[in-house]
């Protein structure tokens, strides 16, 4: 396996997509030295966004969270979530009624700036569900699993409505040793067991991929697909997506491939980036 | 669709296999009018097991809510159940240290038998797993979601142990329109999430089928398959794995499959019961 | 299920996307009375695509069929098919060496366009097979199937190489009682053999969607996704996607989705259209 | 990884069920030195069977591939192959009618000890089959894929009858290098385009356990499974079908799974062989 430097391989790009864990951050924090990096991209003219399957909380609440830690490159308009997507669906799709949802009420922020009443799922009542038109699933935090999934299935089974999935994940690491299981993983348990087709936000579906490059056209002029690099540590997620929707593709291996394993993930896969780096960082 | 009369077609057969859920008892108790057939089973030579997916509970602990009930004829030695498969398992497969178990301490009656120490996930200590050398995953109950399932997934990153599944099913009914989830649905999330292969008993598998047969020859002389009728409410457990096994099969509509949708879902599915009959009453 | 009419429903949006199977055409030729229904459309300004996961032809040579059978409604440029998504994949991420393909020399069409060498698998050798840098599945006909499939296992084998497939269908009607399996089939089985992910295009994936949107805005100015309205016959692949790309759907009961059963597979599968109607005619 | 001496493994137990491919013979031929492992065999009072998911030949012609190389301990009656387990479906299950299947005349052999019918799909008139009542899936060989596979696929749309898959492997190796596609994969493909459910036999089912293992006791008194060790190249079928049906493994490295790979296939799959050998052979 060739490795590059991942300096000397953004130098031929306009614009970076960076995914956020495992690229710039993990369970630890902020990845030493990418201050520098990030300089040397303000200093070059390479814009970029984060495009993350987090859809715990806002762009604002993200932003903040690199800011708190010292790193000011992260602003809120540069953060395309997939919980950016869930609103758009909500705005586009469902006119009047309420919204369901799983997660906590940070994550509940997407859908509050829709016109729809929203509702945990905790606090939904199966007798009286005619008023619920949609369904979204944000986070696996802030419910009880052992009632509220079930009680998900059961609206399911009165309730034909559109479910949104806003966070395509299975798991995300919560220390170096440990994952937690994210609400993708529950969300394709639920799909199951209720036969129904789920609306999918996320890498490496292409929408997200698509949002992001509707913004890279508004705000600039001449870039094309050939111009942006994506950089992710996932294959499945990132590097898929990316070469998918055409971008050129940099796997680091700073988050969930190692470097042990890269190689033979690559050939086991089929998933080919066109570039591996270390890391983001030198 | 032709219905039969479940007596007229069990005359044909010497030994009889029931699934419980859906075909002796449902959501509200025993069926009424069973004590009829069961009387006239007795009178007629008819032999019968029970063959459930349910690891909940003991044959004995199973075998007291019919007699609460002032259903006498199920006596634990008729009841065969998947967590015996699992337990039959860990005394072939496993022969020292510590089996883990998601479920309550009834379902652990399954593996107090065996000559090994048992641990619900809850008392799992992360930093000390070096002596469990099995997983079984018993009932939905008698745990917490939230921790013990992510819990689960990090004791299977941290041990390559056999994982066993003592009940496969995805829900059970809990009243006339509801469902709960059931553990087969959950193994089949941390399967999917760990990229592993579970060892899964119950039906459909040959398994259960197998344990059963073999008993019936231990009780009885010359019954073979073709003098075994099983009956069931469900096409993709009970229907399938009966006709797989070369046993004749009664479908019955007092369960999961409604007398409106048998049709179309035998033709869907391609899972054709030998019988269609009401219920086993009459 | 309430059936709109289907002019009643087009009027509220300026351009409308079809499905072309089971829409326009189906295995007996042009539908009858869909010219009105176009005339209709020119009179009142309405603009259409033609949005098919047929990737056999070239847009001329879909057009032309239109053509010959005296209508003049659909012309090449309003055609888009996923195989102009796996040209487009191939001029961005595959820039040298040859391009191995299934499908026939009509098919071909696709990768022609493209600068690379193209070569159909019958005509691989498999002991030289380095300058082979990507794998294109385009239609079912033009190669022998016990022979040229087991080539493709292999040389996916010796080769991690980027497998577009321009055509996710399963299947396709060849009479009112016939269907032939799709290469979309035949892709699954190859990706599940080798493990690999494949590059997959076509509907319900987002990107055709988007493909087609693009299209839209370098035509028209002032034309945003709640203008246009998707039109299909079958619910997993327009309908659903439709549905994800944030455009109101119609299922139309001429092809893959038959009266009878509409309204069981909407319920059952959860993909749910904005509204129904008979037809595009009348 | 431990590597242990067949031999010495092999002398805990009273009865050995070896797979073929890959720990027998491989695409050259006999593995050299066998014969003295099974002189030492029978010099010690083991007893074995053969266990295959071939169905391409009966017992009697795959035993005579073996003494036509010169190795005469494997008489057809140590052969246990899952074609006998459909033919045993089809007694128990099919009392009338005719049989259709994809295969050779060779792997129909199955069929025609049955007192039913047989034709062979090519010979199936789509217009005429009222008849047909079970569909056997026996070989990859035999037929036409581009017009028997469709023809099988509009059979099943017209008659709702059950499909019986005689061998479920994916692939078979042709060389050092190659691989073939195996009937098991064109059943799978089958199987989702027409959304229903086949009887599936072979490795890792337990049927096939389970049918060597009444044989054992007809033949044999006082063995357990505990006495039995389960010999296999691969880790999804013999090893993990043995170890459920609780039997001891032992995992070989002359087919399937390389030397290089098998500790990490292990690991990533979770299917953990009682012992690792090189070979039989020493």
């Amino acid at each position: 396996m060739d490795l590059s430097s991942f300096k000397a391989v953004a130098d031929k790009y306009k614009f970076i997509f960076f995914d956020a864990f495992g690229v710039l951050k993990n369970a630890e924090g902020i990845l030493p030295g990418i201050q520098d990096t990030f300089d040397w991209m303000r200093d070059s003219g390479k814009e970029f966004f984060v495009l993350t399957n987090d859809a715990s909380r806002s762009p604002q609440a993200l932003a903040e969270s690199y800011y708190r830690q010292g790193f000011y490159a992260i602003t809120p308009e540069r953060i395309i979530s997939s919980g950016m997507l869930a609103r758009d669906y909500l705005d586009l799709k469902v006119h009047h009624g309420t919204v369901a949802y799983l997660g906590t009420a940070n994550s509940a922020h997407y859908l509050e700036t829709v016109d729809l009443k929203t509702l945990p799922i905790s606090e939904v009542d199966l007798k009286d569900v005619a008023d619920i038109n949609a369904l979204v699933l944000l986070d696996d935090e802030g419910f009880d699993w052992n009632t509220d999934i079930t009680k998900t299935v059961n609206l399911l089974r009165k309730r034909n409505i559109p479910v949104i999935v806003a966070n395509t994940d299975a798991t995300y690491p919560t220390s170096k040793t440990r994952i937690s299981i994210a609400i993708g993983a529950v969300a394709r348990m639920i799909e199951g067991i209720v036969g129904k087709q789920f609306i999918n936000f996320g890498k490496p579906d292409a929408q997200l991929f698509m949002f992001a490059y509707e913004r890279v056209q508004e705000q600039t002029t001449g870039i094309g697909r050939s111009d942006i690099l994506m950089v992710g540590d996932t294959l499945k997620t990132d590097i898929l997506g990316g070469n998918k929707f055409g971008l050129d593709t940099v796997l680091v291996l700073t988050g969930n491939t190692q470097s042990d394993d890269a190689d033979i993930l690559i050939r086991s896969t089929g998933i080919i980036p066109t570039y591996v780096c270390d890391s983001i960082v030198g």
